[in-house]
């Protein structure tokens, strides 16, 4: 390799390596392959994942935490990139609604990210060099299975819970349809059984927009020394928008001008949302990898639980074991109140235990991320009853 | 100018000069500026237009049609560019709602377009190259001030109507505000008094994704010989789904593959709904000049009709003469039905005659350009009862 080529490659993979480092990571060898959706088998990989708090003796209760697209692992301690506090920090730790005094947390960077798990940065040790597109294009079943295999890793058979919003979401409900023996409780949130032909034009757009970014070079951006981060800012930026709603895009900035009174008659940031927009794209593109984002975005657009199942969705969750706690936000226009209504109706269908709470609030998709206290509580009563059931005592 | 530059501007300007020709062009000479709000006044400046049936002798029956972002003057004859129908076929013309038999229709190309009248991609007398970014920033009021100027060589003292949806919409409440006395009747179809912050979010991602293409070279694209047909194609793809509902999407391509039964696993338009978002960006670009986007993106975004009137709409509308008809769709998430009915409230209170039509339908914002039978209905019938008031006759 060119100097000038090893330079990007490392540069790209400083991000990914500072994660690692900051992880525990298990090393999957040709002996256990991850058998993907699309019928490759991708081997050898890695998963880069975090625990909090302590497995019990009869490793009962561990609860997986799933993140969402722009998420990973540091879910509840300070993130090695960008120094800020764990994704999820207000659910998730001592005395939390997932209170890691009590649970063992499990969260890993799902397949495909670029946190330190195997994805299109890493290298692909058939050439040495980074994967880009030759990375294999995986589905979220995929990514369970690999979470499946660092949950065998850890000689944990049931998981007490798995919870997560979103892409999360997605994930939790995979795992109760995929492993319905292995899930003893499910927190799919702000989520979908499949994503709608809305969803999916809004990512086609992002993709486009890093895949029309010319620094992109095909995916191969690594590896000869550029970097897409103007498309994958675009990108950022508009799916940004899709996690909010237009109530708390007008509560927080209105049409208010940015550090001035009066428009500029210009293409600046003139209104403090324009400002706010690009701030969002500019910081992402900090700690993210483009490829990956077409990745995930991917993964996403296949999610349909019930193509397998004849388009019918209780047939997915026929005798399941799992109690459901599947929650939603009144102003998720994303993943509306209606597609979590369809998952319980469907669970219902299906004799499945769930409760279903739809939480008012103007905070849009991303209400699962902020500080939403009748989430908190919502969530800290729900374990606690299957935590008595489950006959989890307190460890003090 | 070196043969590249040359070449480029005048591929550029193609488009330009073929709408023209196909166009009538008023041309304002330097005693005759256009007054600009941002306190420039642009001089020399041409206004290229359509005009449909024929103006009575008392000058009393002429209609003015104000188009939106993207479309033009070709209201309804075949488009020079596109060889399609006018984007109004359905509603101008003999027999129809807005019948050329009876009335007299103007339209005109807004002022920063790029289908005649002056724009970023005209030339500047100056320099003798086109505009590029020193085209000066103009409003919705800027582009109603060209109109004016327009109907006042054409020598028509009062409008019978203006009508108009979306960024048409938000020209037809300006021309009542601006000139109430020249508007007999008002239609404002689908648009809002002000842009949200979301719609504002929504315009900024757009110009992002233009002004990221590195051939958009600080909007000097037809000078340099380059074309950010890229970024343009990405801002149009992410409006583009800003124009439609959910619902409407679900129900032209739910979650259908393109030409195949599975999926992929792969980066190609897999989903029917990818196909046909590609489709309308690169579609686009063959008829529109980016830097017109950012023009017409930019005069939406500043809109905002109370401002001037201490926040209070109803202020803006006192004593108005004008006759109102606001109509909206349930589906239009762009400009909810809650933002027409401020308009309704505002003008109700003050003491203006309104009607108000909120039509159900799941075609989203796009409804007011397609075949939408109630909204005919409600056009036709408005305006022959205000002809009626008019005093205007059928002239067979």
């Amino acid at each position: 390799m060119a100097e000038a080529e090893l330079k990007s490659v490392q540069g790209g993979r400083t991000r990914e390596a500072e994660s690692a480092r900051e992880s525990l990571v298990v090393h999957f060898g040709p002996e256990r392959p991850l058998k993907l959706d699309s019928g490759i088998a991708l081997s050898p990989f890695h998963i880069a994942y975090k625990t909090y708090g302590r497995l019990n003796a009869q490793r009962s209760n561990a609860i997986l935490v799933c993140h969402a697209l722009t998420g990973d692992q540091h879910v509840a301690s300070v993130h090695p990139v960008t120094k800020k506090n764990g994704w999820w920090e207000t659910m998730v730790g001592p005395g939390k609604p997932i209170d890691t005094e009590r649970y063992f947390v499990i969260c890993s960077n799902v397949v495909a990210g670029c946190m330190g798990s195997s994805g299109p940065s890493s290298i692909d040790p058939a050439t040495g060099k980074p994967y880009g597109l030759e990375f294999p294009v995986i589905t979220i079943r995929d990514m369970v299975r690999a979470q499946a295999m660092l949950v065998d890793h850890l000689g944990i058979d049931m998981l007490f819970a798995v919870a997560g919003g979103s892409m999360g979401g997605m994930q939790v409900l995979q795992w109760a349809q995929s492993f319905p023996e292995r899930v003893f409780c499910a927190l799919p949130i702000a989520c979908a059984t499949r994503h709608s032909a809305q969803n999916i034009a809004f990512h086609e757009v992002g993709r486009q927009a890093v895949m029309a970014d010319p620094e992109w070079r095909h995916g191969r951006y690594l590896i000869e020394g550029t970097n897409p981060h103007r498309g994958l800012a675009v990108a950022r930026m508009g799916a940004h928008i899709t996690y909010m709603s237009d109530a708390a895009l007008h509560r927080k900035f209105g049409r208010r001008f940015q550090d001035r009174s009066n428009p500029t008659f210009s293409f600046d940031a003139d209104f403090e949302v324009e400002s706010y927009l690009r701030y969002q794209g500019s910081s992402f593109v900090e700690r993210f990898d483009a490829n990956s984002y077409l990745y995930l975005t991917r993964a996403m657009d296949y999610f349909d639980l019930a193509a397998e199942h004849d388009g019918v969705l209780s047939n997915a969750f026929k005798n399941s074991p799992t109690r459901f706690c599947v929650v939603s936000f009144t102003s998720d226009w994303l993943f509306p109140t209606s597609e979590s209504r369809a998952v319980v109706h469907a669970l219902n269908a299906a004799g499945a235990r769930v409760s279903f709470a739809e939480i008012v609030t103007d905070k849009g998709h991303d209400a699962f991320l902020l500080d939403e206290p009748e989430l908190f509580a919502i969530i800290r009563g729900f374990l606690d009853g299957a935590a008595r059931t489950r006959g989890l005592t307190h460890q003090q």
